[in-house]
């Protein structure tokens, strides 16, 4: 992804978000109802319709030795270790955070606050350990399929979604299978409407150009959900909440 | 993976099977309960124990196009053109039964009984278009977690498990979401215990040596669970079903 654009006068930043890649962090899906799970858009042939959205899978860090992705990030000199011992620096969502620290629009205290909450969660009553959000399977049960016996499980995966009020923005936290190791992964997306998007043209009832890009914009009217999330983020696991603290650590040392 | 080992005096084929792998059509999982979902195991480090087993996302072709894999089939000169328009050749599950066919222990009888069988087979009964086997979301209830209002929902998704009597070796169906596009995509695993594999030192209670490989037989003792395992691709879906069919017409096709 190109980087983000930071508006210091305007206390804003332009998040680009490229429209038309098929994998990465960022794709346009569709739900044709409410509450439904969204499917991927092939944005360059079928075009835009009212009932696409963003799913973002927004990051908080990179480690420094990624040095492709480190420079995405405005902020490659800030550092911290993170659970897993990489040296990281500052990323996306707690990138955005440091410049609205700065700017004097998320204070010390909202900071501090964040800070209370998490050291306030015991390690039981974390995402990835709470009994209510583990993954389930059905009793198996005998079942014919073309001649074929088969045994028949469902498999049955938490999702979380969170709405940000009097925003049209949602987060859903996947809970999953750990990818080498027993136990839950919870991996959280960032979700809202394409008609939060800022572009020149507008998208509904047309398809995606080549590589086009629109803009998400941060500013002081939607930075506290930003705060929101970085809370949620640290309630993930041990190690997402030791990054968080780490994080807002980070934020407090740097000099503004 | 390297290429398989065909013994055509003995009849005999052996898959080379990468032990190491963490990512890739190979992995070494376990179960400590009957019927639980598998975890990776970290085979260099812990070691392997009698409740590990192989999970092989087995193919049956390979697109011509990419010659790096092109190059791990023993039958590259083989071609039919797949159900994406995509020109083939056959590979793994396909290339195993077209050697079995010519040494004359698949028969053409065998073969034809699958066409039949597939033939048969009307489009909704296909696995990807049973109303019994689509992805389930149940209504979501409010959950509050360490202070947030979330919403939960459980997300349930088919398994099938097929067992073939008198052999050590299970076929897991998994049905997900597709990527690109609505619908589901069922796809299909091959399993069996560490125990099955060849190599020269007993892997229990050891770790594995770097890029360790040991090997699966494939002999006229096992061929019919192969065989059986191409009528079950056939049922997955409308392209699976038109992949087999091209398969077994190239089979009978190709001078011995």
């Amino acid at each position: 992804m190109p980087k983000i654009l930071i508006k210091e006068q305007e206390h804003k930043i332009e998040v680009p978000i490229l429209l038309t890649a098929v994998s990465g962090k960022v794709r346009i899906k569709n739900r044709s109802i409410l509450n439904e799970y969204g499917t991927p858009v092939a944005v360059r042939r079928d075009g835009f319709t009212l009932s696409n959205y963003v799913e973002w899978q927004i990051g908080y860090d990179v480690v420094k030795k990624e040095v492709e992705k480190l420079a995405e990030s405005s902020l490659p000199d800030t550092e911290f270790i993170g659970a897993n011992g990489k040296t990281k620096a500052l990323y996306e969502l707690s990138e955005y955070i440091w410049y609205f620290y700065k700017w004097g629009i998320v204070s010390r205290e909202d900071l501090e606050n964040v800070v209370t909450y998490l050291n306030s969660i015991s390690s039981g009553d974390l995402i990835d350990n709470n009994s209510e959000l583990q993954i389930d399977r059905s009793h198996p049960v005998p079942k014919n399929i073309n001649g074929f016996g088969f045994e028949y499980t469902q498999v049955k995966y938490p999702l979380l979604v969170y709405k940000f009020n009097e925003y049209e923005i949602v987060t859903e936290i996947k809970i999953t299978e750990k990818q080498y190791a027993v136990g839950t992964q919870p991996m959280l997306y960032l979700c809202f409407p394409i008609t939060e998007l800022k572009i020149e043209s507008n998208l509904i009832g047309r398809s995606a150009n080549a590589k086009e890009i629109a803009h998400f914009e941060i500013t002081e009217n939607n930075i506290k959900v930003f705060l929101e999330i970085l809370k949620m983020f640290g309630i993930l696991s041990k190690n997402h909440k030791y990054d968080i603290l780490q994080i807002i650590n980070t934020i407090f040392k740097k000099p503004k």
